[in-house]
């Protein structure tokens, strides 16, 4: 019953109508099913995914990468699953969508799970080993672990382990974990309460420049779902299980402004001729303070306002503010030092670059004959990207500019006073499921429930994924559920996995497959 | 009669008196041998002045500048001065001043008349001949000027003809000048009337390393000098006799601010790290308005202010303002289109480069360190170098800035919210004589003797030289009296000069020193 009070400490008054004691028990079975499970299995366990990390998953790799698809529709089939290749037509040379089905009788939902299937590209020379040969070690290399044989059958396993591989976390670690997950329940005949399609991309690290051409393809097999949740990404550094609701979005513009056309000798023209950094300072000063505040007109209108539950769920956060500000060396943040997370609910205006001139041993006496910022918007949910491009334009011309796309014309130069070129780079949405979704709910209760920890409950992350393809296609709520380790080199040299980790992902899928 | 009109046009009342009938009768007389000579003895001239240029004078090459300095003290002893070559105690590796007298019985005063011996370095690859092989072309290569021979004795001379060679006009020029001068006026026994001191710099291009020793070292030979007369630079390009009366003094600072001690993830830290472009935006505008006014305080308090007579000057200057701006591709200029000269008098605060994070291609989603902006100052006459980078670091010490002279250690970074690293650049006063005073008067009325154009008085350069090493050690007030063509290349490739400008020295010259 401790675990219910905890929960609803989180979420609040709406959570605890969700999660009834009834429901939390049959969890609490399948919890036990699936720690029972592994404490038998485990070498089992993390030998067979020894054999699954051996298979490159280099998205450009393509016969290695379509075997590491053919290894999931094996394998998933060997658990009931009716799985099938996705493909685009005369695209074998484009990684294929594992796609599978798990039909449940009397569900009471249906989880669509994504997990990715490829890895970061390598270079075997940053490695400890060969990416692609899993060594297994005592601890982690940075705590002096030293590598060990994987284990013998029914040898104890030390959930301090850890192998290491490419895409042993990122994103190959849900594998073996649902795997393991499907054969604890059915060892203990436990029931799935949902219905399940699994989702498994082939070219997330690369991009997924086909993500959307899949989705439109094959919409009609997903349009029964109810929650897609994102088996990916590491948990919180303080270890404690972790439920995210979103992304931002993104996008940008870059602004130049003209003085003089070529560049003039300061002495000879100082004091007379337009300086195009003084204009840019002046530019960029007008859009923004540098305490934080976004001065544009109209652009936090379009954002989502926070909610009580939003509250809430930053209240999970440890504020770990001071300590970051201390870290990065700074006594300030933007907004009176207001929580992080609490500024990912809010659209940003970020310089990115200034380049006017030059500076250091290259500075001349010379006025610059134009000056360019880079500006990066990082989206909230509501934003528009296109939008919010018009709102920064639109200020742009109130200060006076004349927008060009291109470096202007002597005729053009000479009809206006103020000149900016702007160059608008591509952009997507934020992606954002509420926290007080019922559905989002059911997914934290059962996350709570595989769990002596608080749940964090990140209504955002900070960064910027692609989901929005998948919202703006299928229109569904999501949530991620992040499994691996903090310290697990994701996307660097010796990636690797705490054995630990896949038993918290053993337990926590567990629960969820089961929530009532 | 018709010059002394327009002389008091220009010069106002206060000119009028001093100019009298007389010396202008005499000065014409002067000016008349002048032309009676050169006519008579231009290839004779130019033949001469051939061999000069043949002398290689860069100020490194230590035994061609000797020659040079060699050459200097043999032609002007043959004309009765008294040549010496002023060294520094065994450095014998340094260009020598050439130093020389002409006294005068019942002299009215004492013009000490400066030329630097020495040339820029040069670059033969990008020379359409030997840089010290003289060559003379039928007028300048852009009108489509040929090469020519050198001329036969007493074969007529074209003034348009040119000589291109290293130095011919930058700033050897003046030698042959004045050697014709001084011969122009034996010839027809017409006295000088004032005594005459020389000092050829040897060093000038160089950037004078030795100046300042040179003239402590030797201040009591020119402690009688009333007038120095700088014979150097080109005369402005409208081709009408000019007299400057001055320079720009220059200093700088470069301003780095940091933000966190590392780049961040913009995505995980925007909206809420502070971002070091933004605050030097701020910064910067805090200090300037990109339509010209200097917001620092107390910023152009020290100005000496402008008085009648500079205005009077500055209504000699054809108005280009409009034409400059059309061809710079603007439609405006700072303080309201202010004419340019007229901005020359006062100090000036330019941003000549700014540099945080990247722009283009380059460009991270990434929330830079640092941001530094690189600042120009230029002076005018009463303008302290130090005093005015006081006058900006006590404004960023006012926008809450702490300044460092070092990258911030972490104790400074967390005992402190803003900080600044200052670096002050090396600076030097202006020097600019009063365009009303005496001395300086005689000057212009002798150079407006000399041409039937109006003489354009420019109280001061908008660029820098080195003058300020005179005036602070000799206190002794200074003119610019340039003869050469504007479109002479000086600094460049296929410098030259137009024989015709050389004619106009040895007139100009010839009235000066026979001045009353």
């Amino acid at each position: 019953m401790e675990k219910i009070y905890r929960v609803i400490a989180i979420g609040g008054a709406i959570l605890f109508s969700v999660i009834s004691t009834q429901s939390v028990m049959a969890q609490s079975e399948a919890v036990e099913a699936a720690r029972y499970y592994y404490q038998g299995n485990g070498a089992d366990i993390i030998n067979h995914y020894k054999e699954y990390l051996k298979i490159p998953n280099v998205a450009s790799d393509i016969s290695n990468i379509r075997r590491n698809a053919q290894y999931l529709v094996d394998e998933f089939e060997k658990r009931g699953a009716k799985m099938e290749l996705l493909e685009l037509p005369d695209r074998k040379d484009v990684p294929p969508v594992v796609y599978g089905e798990i039909t449940v009788p009397n569900a009471e939902r249906t989880l669509v799970l994504y997990v990715h299937y490829d890895g970061q590209p390598v270079d075997p020379t940053n490695w400890s080993h060969n990416p692609w040969s899993p060594k297994l070690y005592s601890k982690s290399m940075e705590d002096g672990g030293k590598p060990i044989a994987f284990p013998q059958l029914n040898q104890q396993v030390d959930p301090e382990w850890r192998i290491y591989a490419r895409s042993a976390s990122d994103d190959k670690a849900p594998v073996p974990t649902l795997l393991a997950t499907l054969d604890a329940l059915e060892a203990s005949d436990i029931a799935l309460t949902s219905n399940i399609k699994f989702f498994f991309d082939g070219e997330e690290e690369a991009g997924s420049p086909h993500i959307r051409q899949y989705l439109e393809r094959y919409k009609s097999k997903f349009k029964d779902g109810d929650l897609w949740v994102f088996l990916d990404g590491p948990k919180h550094q303080s270890g404690r299980p972790q439920v995210v609701f979103g992304v931002r979005g993104i996008t940008g513009l870059e602004v130049t402004v003209y003085g003089p056309r070529r560049p003039l000798h300061s002495g000879h023209y100082g004091g007379w001729a337009p300086v195009a950094g003084q204009m840019m300072a002046e530019l960029l000063s007008s859009m923004k303070k540098e305490s934080g505040q976004v001065l544009i007109d109209g652009f936090y209108e379009s954002t989502a306002p926070i909610t009580e539950a939003d509250r809430e769920a930053f209240a999970t956060l440890p504020d770990y503010n001071d300590q970051i500000r201390k870290d990065l060396g700074i006594t300030w943040s933007e907004f009176d030092g207001q929580p992080l997370i609490e500024r990912y609910m809010y659209p940003t205006l970020t310089i990115k670059g200034i380049k006017t001139g030059n500076v250091g041993k290259k500075a001349r006496n010379v006025i610059p004959k134009k000056a360019t910022a880079s500006l990066g918007i990082r989206l909230a949910k509501g934003n528009n990207p296109e939008a919010m491009q018009e709102l920064v334009e639109a200020h742009i011309r109130e200060q006076g500019y004349h927008i060009v796309r291109e470096d202007p014309s002597m005729a053009t130069r000479l009809n206006n006073k103020k000149i900016a070129k702007v160059t608008r780079e591509k952009g997507y949405r934020a992606t954002r499921t509420s926290v007080d979704n019922p559905m989002a709910k059911q997914i934290v209760g059962a996350v709570a429930d595989a769990s002596d920890d608080e749940v964090i409950l990140y209504p955002t992350y900070g960064g910027t994924l692609p989901l929005y393809h998948f919202t703006e296609i299928l229109n569904q709520p999501l949530v991620i559920v992040p499994i691996a380790n903090h310290d697990n080199n994701q996307h660097a040299p010796d990636e690797n996995i705490r054995i630990g980790n896949i038993w918290y992902g053993i337990e926590t899928y567990s629960s969820i497959l089961t929530m009532k």
